[in-house]
């Protein structure tokens, strides 16, 4: 059987779509972001990076990076086993406590990336929980997705950050069965933020605990960075908080808050949990001093928040049209893949300003688009800059009826 | 609804079978390798590591742990996105060509752990080829279990390294139907070691894809590390071979290498690939440093070679019970997890040697185990001193009872 002609059959379908992914080959320059160098056809140019989710410039911040390295000089490379065989270091246990502290939790526990913590910890509950049924918003992000899916548990899906709509399957299903709602804060591509009180006044109503996805809003949301949740004084009425190490954080790797039952739950039966290798305790030590820097410190939230604000109004000003919603993500909607793209390697090639084109199955096909990302470190002129260019693109005609 | 009581009773049961789990706390202090620093109730004390998979000790090598400081200097603490959105370094893909070039592949494509790159592309080659079926070897590992579970794809398991089953199994499915024959080299809890020639030839016959997990092989077998398929000079009939950067090359992260076609499909499909953020730059270099290093040097394979089998004839000599393979693993089996545990504390209270019990659900219940990993960097005193150890505890009544 001629496998690779099966695989090159579907991708040659992606490619006649327009949905075939080409991966901007970047080097990031430690001290430089948002710039970056582009490598391309052998040749090397320099860029703005304008949709990282190193939100708050945090990856290349010095504090993070000399507390990597000295923990790797201290340490080593990797952590030399699964977290039961050898693997667990003292770095990954200051960690966890910070987290735990963040979120005002009785405990955390570390996973290789946020989609395994996610996916890991959902299949984990949903096949370990008797009938437990998942009541899944509608936009939730694919490790969320794939978890409930791996758990075999029932799945409800509620409509998108429609409490009405999850009060009326809430109150369908039986009372005597667990039951879990799920849900993000900040939704990644539209950038909307869930109406955060209401859900978690209907779960409670319902006896249902709450699964909440912040990977989006931890180190950018609340006065310690503690997300949308700490934000809003929620933190403690949700059952579990996941977040990431990878966004704001700028670092790699995920985790859960909870009770201490709770995650020693997840500890003892989730296989993504049990089955692999710790993260190397060095990334352990940057994600903490990373944490620990934005608890205490509000210049990188306050710069972030002033920069969105003042690329939404010079859009505004320049007649181009955005998503409008209350985070720091500014989705710009193009509706075609072909064009989408089209745009991204204009910006890039004529103006040095990156932007990858967004499109299925990060989205739903028909809502291609670019999604702009301002941090504390983009200036004002770079975001001048980028509308300067963006103006350019919108006074072409061919352009401005694709986003009408 | 009391979650926290629904969990709490599942872990009371783990406890009262005796299969609860405690972490060791461990520092590792780079230089110092197998000894390390064991935390245990606000005391610390030396002890000497028995279980690591940093088999070689590359994860304390001071080539590997300069690459990952220079490359955190130089790129920063994290990757900026996913491989699609800004992830993607120019690290990542000098390490991908590497790893093609280890393997004799055309390609590469990097995850964020052996563990995903199991389950992304074993549910994505099962769930996207039609009516594919997936013949799995019964010892397979919880991550490609998980992996051929979530694709729902048809399974077949085969009997561990029975080859006559396996080819009993291929001949019963139709011919026209697309077969994936997934299998390890070395299997990690007992140590032995597949006949792969037969199974290449079996897939073969009956026109099916070999899908190889290397993990506890890669760096450590064959003239340049690249496994018990290049020792065998087997790699280019094998479509996929998988691979992790986190044992033998002491950092963290997995791979899969094969066909550009193949890993341009896993690239393209793959939800546990596509969803999260790409490893840091600085762990893509220092894994390239380890590798590189290792397709050169056969010092630490050779020396581990020497120390496993010093070990063996130690254990011999002094009657203690192993099990018998070929590869480097060497567990001694207990077979009953409350006294696995208590030799283990015994061995780490009373000599300060660190092996931790092996116990449900990485082994079956009444296979509970000690499992030695002798790196190049244990000497032949600790060796004896281990085999001293263990003779005394073998010479106690109860516990020779335990083992015979």
């Amino acid at each position: 059987m001629n496998f690779d002609a099966l695989f090159q059959n579907q991708i040659d379908t992606l490619k006649s779509e327009g949905n075939y992914r080409y991966f901007a080959e970047l080097e990031r320059n430690a001290g430089k972001f948002p710039r970056a160098s582009n490598h391309v056809d052998g040749e090397v140019r320099d860029v703005t990076v304008w949709c990282s989710n190193d939100y708050l410039g945090m990856g290349q911040n010095p504090l993070v990076i000399d507390a990597m390295c000295e923990a790797v000089k201290r340490t080593g490379t990797g952590a030399g086993g699964t977290r039961n065989i050898s693997g667990t270091n003292h770095d990954h246990l200051l960690l966890e406590a910070e987290l735990a502290d963040l979120h005002g939790k009785e405990s955390a526990l570390l996973f290789t990336s946020g989609y395994v913590s996610n996916w890991a910890a959902l299949s984990c509950l949903g096949s370990r929980l008797p009938d437990c049924v998942i009541l899944s918003d509608a936009g939730n992000h694919a490790s969320m997705i794939e978890g409930i899916r791996h758990s075999r548990a029932k799945k409800v899906i509620w409509k998108h950050n429609d409490v009405k709509d999850l009060e009326a399957k809430l109150a369908a299903l039986p009372a005597n069965v667990p039951k879990i709602v799920a849900f993000e804060s900040v939704y990644s591509m539209d950038g909307d933020i869930c109406p955060m009180k209401e859900i978690v006044d209907v779960a409670e109503k319902y006896g249902a605990m709450t699964y909440l996805d912040e990977v989006h809003a931890v180190g950018m949301y609340g006065p310690r960075g503690g997300g949308v949740s700490e934000r809003e004084g929620l933190a403690d009425r949700i059952t579990l908080i996941e977040g990431t190490l990878g966004k704001a954080f700028g670092v790699v790797g995920g985790y859960i808050t909870g009770s201490a039952a709770l995650c020693d739950f997840i500890r003892s039966f989730a296989s993504g949990f049990i089955f692999t290798t710790a993260l190397p305790p060095a990334v352990a030590a940057a994600a903490r001093a990373s944490v620990i820097h934005l608890k205490e410190s509000t210049v990188e939230r306050e710069r972030q928040q002033r920069q969105v604000a003042k690329l939404r109004e010079l859009l505004d000003r320049a007649g181009i049209p955005h998503m409008h919603n209350t985070s720091h993500i500014i989705p710009v909607m193009i509706k075609d893949p072909v064009k989408t793209r089209m745009l991204a390697d204009y910006l890039m090639d004529e103006w040095g300003i990156y932007v990858q084109p967004i499109n299925y199955p990060t989205v739903p096909k028909g809502t291609e688009r670019l999604r702009f990302t301002p941090s504390p470190l983009h200036t004002d002129k770079d975001i001048a800059y980028l509308v300067d260019a963006l103006s350019h693109l919108w006074k072409q005609c061919a352009i401005s009826h694709a986003v009408a």
